[in-house]
């Protein structure tokens, strides 16, 4: 087995610089350090690594995404991964973007440095630290909907468009042949994924696409509604599919405010499944993404890698939830 | 435990009815069979499964695809498939289509008289038994290329888009300016994957598309190849990306002919790392799929499936494999 020792000898260079780069110690020269990593690394210097040796270690780095509470939208991602990771004896430890820059700037030494095996990002974007690094790293890695070409990355992300596509069958299935929708706010992938899946649920069950049965909203918190639904019932609509359930929710209220009745009058779908929307008053028809399997199977294609698996881009699919907010069409009642 | 006699007693038929349904025997009425059957899986009555307590059974069903041979298309799939679920302790039976039909016409049904808990289909179309069928089905079941929208239904296929894409950028690294594409032939998915690659690796490099840079020859046999060669030499083309390794090889064959040098002269690549390729001469540039990665992985989709996991559409990173057929652009040399 290599020991610093024999780094120290490789390189001609003391035992406690050798430790000083290993342990990222600022009084040595980055050239240094980065010296002692890469030879540590090509040597086969396991690390800390070894003082996991029964089992696998790996991190999830989360960002810019609550994950604390239940009704939070990272916390059903972190469960699942966490509890596949212990029935596949995984360690996991939750780690920041910080943490990692600390160890080292370069993400594959910050990994190797920390002892980690593999890492599970979420919530990542085009602006953060180590995007550019994960085009070439060799350490698996699988990152929650950002894809990334290179064969040790692995992308898992629901397929959203799909989603939103089922909704509108399901509505078309049920009578309804005046389909609006009020997406999240524009030119941003989540929203450009939906008007896709409207679109193309439109096109699937041969109905028109027209401007004044569309709307934006922000999609949280979800202001602008009220201002698309008096054109909505101008052009009759019967049924409202919902960017998300907050949105889905305001269209609710906006919707009893102004007398109407739902799904008597008109249906309405949202999208998520958040803990609130079965309280709703009907309970909504939803999109469930099913996040604690997403986070399970981010940790089943993790492992996957490792064992000489391949990766990709995952879609998943969601499921429609129908609940009360959904109803036949039977005549124009408004 | 459910017992044949507790069916029996259910349905108020008698026990050799039941034996007779659930064995697809055809002297009791097609009606009556299924009854049997759906009751025998309502009451959780496991029937042929318990004959392989200790391991899984899955199936693999291979259609329209060689798979005998190591140079066959479909052989290492079926090979990463079996060598997954040996590690994983499942057993795995090849069956045909016709095997399955002959068990019964509803696929659910059929698998559950079989004894598989899951199946891998490697080479379905749109025009096969059963692919109604999956859009429904509550086996864990999993699609090599076509993707069906059900939760239990996962779908492992190549990015091809990104393969050639990557092609066109490594060309461009290397100074190329002037890349021509040899497509197999239009109006097959395949086709279309591969040249949204090549429009998609000019538009990231900033190269206009020129529709005399293009053409489509057979997959196999590749014969309209010579064609296009001339009018690429007009428009001084230094590189050609090619749809698979027959084209290549083909377009290859060509320009010796004409006393051009592969990669003096013209740089080429191909598309599936075929045995063959590593042996032209030069050794063909090209892009490998992991095909035994593909297959190892299906096998853990499916595993995933049936303990909680969701599933998708994952579409795998293929591997740009960098041999002698492809040069530094120095200057135009013909």
């Amino acid at each position: 087995m290599v020991t610093i020792k024999d780094i120290a000898k490789k390189l001609g260079i003391s035992i406690s610089t050798v430790s000083k780069g290993l342990n990222g110690a600022s009084d040595i020269s980055a050239d240094t350090r980065q010296l002692v990593l890469d030879t540590a690394l090509e040597m086969g210097y396991i690390g800390k690594r070894t003082k996991n040796s029964l089992s696998k270690h790996v991190c999830i780095v989360i960002l810019h995404l609550p994950y604390s509470n239940i009704d939070e939208y990272g916390y059903e991602l972190i469960s699942g991964f966490c509890l596949a990771a212990t029935e596949n004896n995984y360690m996991v430890s939750m780690v920041s973007i910080d943490d990692l820059q600390k160890a080292h700037k370069n993400y594959d030494t910050a990994m190797e440095m920390l002892g980690y095996h593999g890492a599970f990002f979420v919530g990542l974007t085009k602006d953060d630290a180590y995007l550019e690094q994960l085009q070439s790293t060799k350490i698996p890695t699988i990152l929650f909907e950002e894809p990334v070409q290179n064969p040790c990355v692995g992308t898992i992300g629901v397929n959203v468009a799909e989603g939103i596509q089922q909704c509108v069958s399901y509505l078309h299935e049920q009578g309804h042949r005046r389909i609006a929708f009020i997406n999240g706010l524009n030119n941003c992938a989540a929203a450009n994924m939906r008007m896709e899946g409207y679109r193309r649920g439109l096109d699937l069950v041969g109905l028109p696409f027209e401007e004044r049965l569309t709307g934006s909203a922000l999609f949280y918190p979800p202001v602008s509604v009220k201002d698309f639904i008096p054109v909505f019932l101008e052009e009759k609509a019967t049924a409202i599919v919902c960017g998300n359930d907050y949105i889905a929710a305001a269209a609710l209220s906006e919707l009893m405010q102004r007398g109407l009745r739902v799904p008597t009058d008109i249906s309405i779908t949202g999208f998520d499944d958040n803990p609130v929307a079965k309280y709703l008053s009907p309970p909504l028809t939803t999109i469930n993404e099913n996040r604690l399997g997403i986070g399970r199977t981010a940790l089943i294609m993790l492992d996957n890698l490792t064992r000489n698996g391949c990766t990709g881009v995952m879609l998943t699919h969601p499921k429609l939830i129908v609940r009360k907010s959904t109803g036949k069409y039977v005549s124009q009642r408004y």
